[in-house]
């Protein structure tokens, strides 16, 4: 994609991510309507829904062309990344949207021919927005992010990753994960995968695992974390498919090879 | 103790404790030094030493009469709960305090007779202030927070605690952790016992445990949370003593009994 029509783009997105956040915070205490998705933890409400709105009305309108891959159904039904595409996350940890009132992100990635041009990560209540454009460097708010530390050993990094990877699952030998728990200086659970991403990017956790996310969840922390010079892949070492689920590992470069090979590959089912 | 006598201690000590903050959010960026207590990720700066010698020279010189309990070696030997007992924690979440710059707080119990009469938790960066005085509800900021839900159905709640309760572990069968993960509706780990003191009195998570907490880890969380209507064992039920290191579970009272009974001493080894 062209720069100047990637820029324009991108503070056209800005624009609209920064809007959609102001309207979440000015409705934040009006009662829920919360329903259930595909189990009784996969929750959906009525904000998910009229903010995923907002954004087809406001991207068909301007930019008929543009095709749409999102969450709750206002999107299109892709077989190709062809063209420019927004894959939006309304509301990306809508648990934590729910039980805590914040801790949950706008994520809309913009990708062109298969490739992440733009990233915009908003914390919507704390008024953060992690952006980055390909090859621009990622920004937090207005200052840049510096790339990540080179030199982060293993055992003094801090890994995010849910509490199921530790339990029996289908992926990886629990016993494995317990070691690398064990192996690491810390470990925690935020709850947002677009957030998680952008801690990543910070770098105040050096890495982020989970089992299964769709391109919603992963779109723009994939162009943000490209950018300061971290990495992501499936859980096994391969490249991530932007039409299905994955499983996610997106690091710090300095600790993927001996997470990868010692831990996921070594313990995978 | 007297109502008007707390109060007056309460103001002082929340006047130190803001004070203490602008100091570390004045340093934040400044270079760290970083050594190892109990193990190697057992961290504490320069940072932690100044912010308590900052506190014990305060109450020295306040309040003579007083003891004071804390973690990095200006507090005094304490055989009894006997007095007025000021239990302080400089830099509570001191791996957050490192890695992230965020995400850790100032934490001050003041017990007077054994009896938790003032409790402050300063999230530093955020500039957040839970604070509470015994029978007069708690606050963040100015704003009180209300009581907990009296109706969290265990399905529905979020408990955080660390990755290490579902590993091989000297106090419960993993096992029977991993069945806890599958029964609550979501897990985080925020790696600071302070704010996830604040965080369960808040609501925003329904109950946090920990492996081995030191007084000044909890003193003032305790204040806080009993003031919502939580409540505070150790993880096999039993009270809290505070001149030892305890396990911890406190909670919303609508998930103790289950959580105990049905997890934490069923799985007790």
């Amino acid at each position: 994609m062209e720069a100047k029509l990637r820029d324009e783009l991108f503070q056209q997105a800005k624009e609209w991510v920064l809007q959609a956040g102001a309207t979440i915070r000015r409705k934040i205490d009006d009662p829920l309507n919360i329903d259930t998705k595909s189990n009784p933890n996969d929750l959906v409400t009525t904000m998910d829904k009229d903010t995923e709105a907002f954004f087809a009305k406001k991207i068909r309108d301007a930019y008929p062309s543009h095709l749409i891959l999102s969450e709750e159904g206002f999107g299109d039904d892709l077989s190709t990344m062809d063209g420019t595409i927004w894959i939006i996350d309304p509301i990306d940890g809508t648990m934590n949207f729910v039980h805590q009132k914040r801790n949950f992100a706008i994520s809309i990635g913009i990708y062109h021919d298969g490739i992440g041009e733009i990233g915009l990560i908003y914390n919507v209540m704390d008024d953060v927005l992690y952006s980055a454009q390909r090859t621009q460097g990622a920004f937090k708010n207005e200052v840049e992010i510096p790339k990540l530390d080179p030199n982060v050993p293993l055992h003094e990094s801090i890994l995010s990753f849910n509490h199921f990877w530790l339990c029996e699952n289908r992926l990886v030998h629990e016993k494995e994960m317990q070691r690398l728990v064990k192996t690491v200086r810390g470990t925690r659970t935020y709850g947002s995968a677009a957030l998680e991403f952008a801690y990543t990017a910070e770098g105040i956790v050096d890495g982020y695992l989970t089992m299964s996310l769709a391109p919603w969840d992963i779109a723009a922390g994939m162009v943000i974390i490209n950018e300061v010079g971290g990495v992501t892949t499936t859980a096994d070492g391969n490249p991530v498919n932007m039409l299905t689920k994955n499983s996610i590992f997106t690091c710090n470069p300095c600790v993927q090879q001996e997470i990868l090979e010692d831990f996921l590959i070594k313990g995978k089912k």
